[in-house]
């Protein structure tokens, strides 16, 4: 098995766009080549994470309109689906292809394009990854959330601000991120005031809906050095399910695939939690923020709130999260997330992440699909 | 990098089902693994072949479903599409999962939902997957069929009927498949007679719309003896694209993205296309059976039509093609039909395929997206 190098990276300003999926692909493949220096036609392997062209746009095979795009035929394409998680399924993806000596040079593309839907419609596509007993009931996403996080506060004795401050820390990074969707810091009484949802979680508990696109190169560790001095590689992967419905679940406020994928991960790697200078996770709801960081072993159970409330995962903090701004400011384009999570992971580790720039030779990206129904996680390190 | 075995493989019934994508899949999916003896708790990776369950049934998530009625939780699971060749996409993922030493179980479930929808309505959604400058103009895939065989049949003096005893030779076949969707032989006059849909095309050179599943079970081949005594090993696999933009194409005669695809499962098997025993093919349009065996090495360009006439392709012949009764009798539910071809030539392989069952030590199946924009082939070879 080959050791997974990521040799360049790339990110389109995530927001409203007035560009189709095709076009957002390309913007981003075209970018993330460019990075390398690497020429289409060296591209072995070509992957999309997306999760819904065809409802969002009528528009399926996508893959083979990206390779037609950038000129790279023959490459084998393929399009990676895990829903909200699409873009870590990718990751897993491409790094298998790599791992399996399948290609030596494979390029991952995720996006989506929603704005140009309804609310209610981006909503009603969004709904129906959930199992049919509770979807068809009109239990959504964010009703979950709701639950969850009244749940999550109860038995912790967690203060309703400490959710808030989730979402000001990350508008805070996004201010820094010029690919965020909003770059504009919220302050706890904005959030807090902000009109409810799904109770106790109000408007900027929740991420936007977005349209963008973001980009990853792999080939073998073995040859990254001849594209770049500064590369990353991964050093641990793992994906898990948890139950599909998620009233089965023994406690919602512990995410069963979390734990799972990051132990593998971990294992792969040889790392603990401890390890792990910076990471990017799936905050679609703030609440998600607090039990992805307890799954991965960054706080104990319940505990996740008082990091917040210490600055812990501040940018200044020992452990940043969400450096990028997070889906909560960054926007959540479904299947460029977690590629977007890739990204940011990627330029932190080898040294490029700008402004937001913090001391980190190792991080982690959890991308959660549905309400946590499937997780990936991938841990990179990186090498100059 | 382990070389990867199947040891199991399923299908349901093809055809017109009542029962929804989710049922499908976990109909396919328990009889693999009844078929290989192997617990659901074993399984470490999850694949879905699945082009359009979405667009067909607004039902999303579906692997999730799939890991929630199989009872295994917590195997990591995606979705795989690549339009019509979404199956042997999944076949060429699930490969790489083994092989990349990701996964040591892993099954592969590809199946669609179809017939629920119009004919116009199922056209639309498959129509969907070529590029927008051709089927916003209303190009659908069966007038691309229309045209090439057209030209075929003009450049290569090769006479209407040649196409015409594909699909009674494939509807023969059907007859012996319980699977199969046809099991009915149909006669050179009548494919000959009935309706012109894209002219020289006629209904019977077609495959219908179609519902139905099918699964594969792969680990280590070094694990295989474990599970049984007779097991196949993917000894070659490859994957590539030709244009998206099927009018860019130099020869329309030619599909590229078959020759390159199965030069790497040539190549990396040590194999030439004399040593194939028998061949599923994706026969999608008659015409498709003969550009693929040219593609792949069974006959010299622009003679595949010959070796029809002469039996060569037959059940009875010297290297029988599609004897599971191929897309033609047998049906295409998109993303099951990869799958299917790869259910066909294990049974081949293994010595299992009942009243079809034809002297074969290796075996091909080649999978078709779009009209050859995207191209798996898989080469098993039996063990016993």
């Amino acid at each position: 098995m080959s050791d997974v190098a990521v040799i360049g990276a790339s990110m389109t300003k995530f927001g409203q766009r007035d560009a189709w999926i095709q076009e957002l692909l390309a913007e981003a493949g075209e970018q993330c080549l460019d990075d390398a220096d690497v020429a289409p036609h060296e591209l072995e392997h070509l992957y999309v994470s997306n999760m819904a062209s065809g409802e969002f746009e009528g528009q399926t095979g996508v893959p083979n309109a990206l390779a037609h795009d950038l000129a790279a035929m023959p490459a084998y394409t393929q399009r990676v689906d895990q829903t909200s998680s699409s873009g870590g399924a990718g990751i897993y993806a491409a790094w298998q292809s790599i791992a399996s000596g399948a290609s030596e040079m494979t390029m991952l593309v995720g996006g989506e394009k929603m704005t140009h839907r309804t609310t209610g419609e981006a909503t009603d596509v969004i709904a129906s990854l959930t199992h049919p007993v509770e979807y068809k009931q009109g239990v959504t996403l964010p009703s979950f959330a709701g639950l969850t996080a009244r749940l999550y506060l109860d038995r912790f004795d967690a203060p309703r601000e400490s959710l808030g401050k989730v979402a000001v820390k990350n508008h805070k990074n996004g201010v820094r991120n010029p690919h965020a969707q909003f770059q504009k810091e919220v302050d706890l009484e904005t959030v807090l005031d902000s009109p409810i949802v799904a109770d106790p979680l109000r408007l900027y508990d929740f991420c936007p809906i977005t349209d963008g696109s973001a980009a990853l190169l792999f080939c073998p560790a073995e040859k990254a050095s001849q594209y770049t001095d500064e590369y990353a590689v991964i050093s641990g992967i793992g994906g898990a399910t948890d139950t599909h419905v998620v009233h089965e679940r023994a406690d919602p406020t512990t995410m069963g695939g979390v734990v799972e994928s990051s132990n593998q991960a971990y294992e792969m790697a040889g790392l603990d939690p401890d390890d792990v200078d910076v990471a990017e996770l799936h905050d679609m709801f703030t609440i998600l923020e607090f039990l992805q960081m307890e799954g991965l072993g960054f706080a104990p159970k319940g505990e996740a709130w008082k990091e917040m409330d210490k600055g812990t995962t501040g940018i200044d903090g020992d452990r940043p999260i969400n450096t990028s701004g997070g889906l909560k400011s960054k926007g959540h384009p479904l299947g460029a997330s977690g590629v977007a999570q890739g990204y940011e992971i990627y330029k932190q580790v080898v040294g490029e992440a700008g402004d937001r720039q913090v001391d980190a030779d190792v991080g982690l990206a959890c991308n959660v699909g549905g309400f946590g129904n499937c997780v990936t996680t991938a841990i990179m390190e990186g090498r100059r």
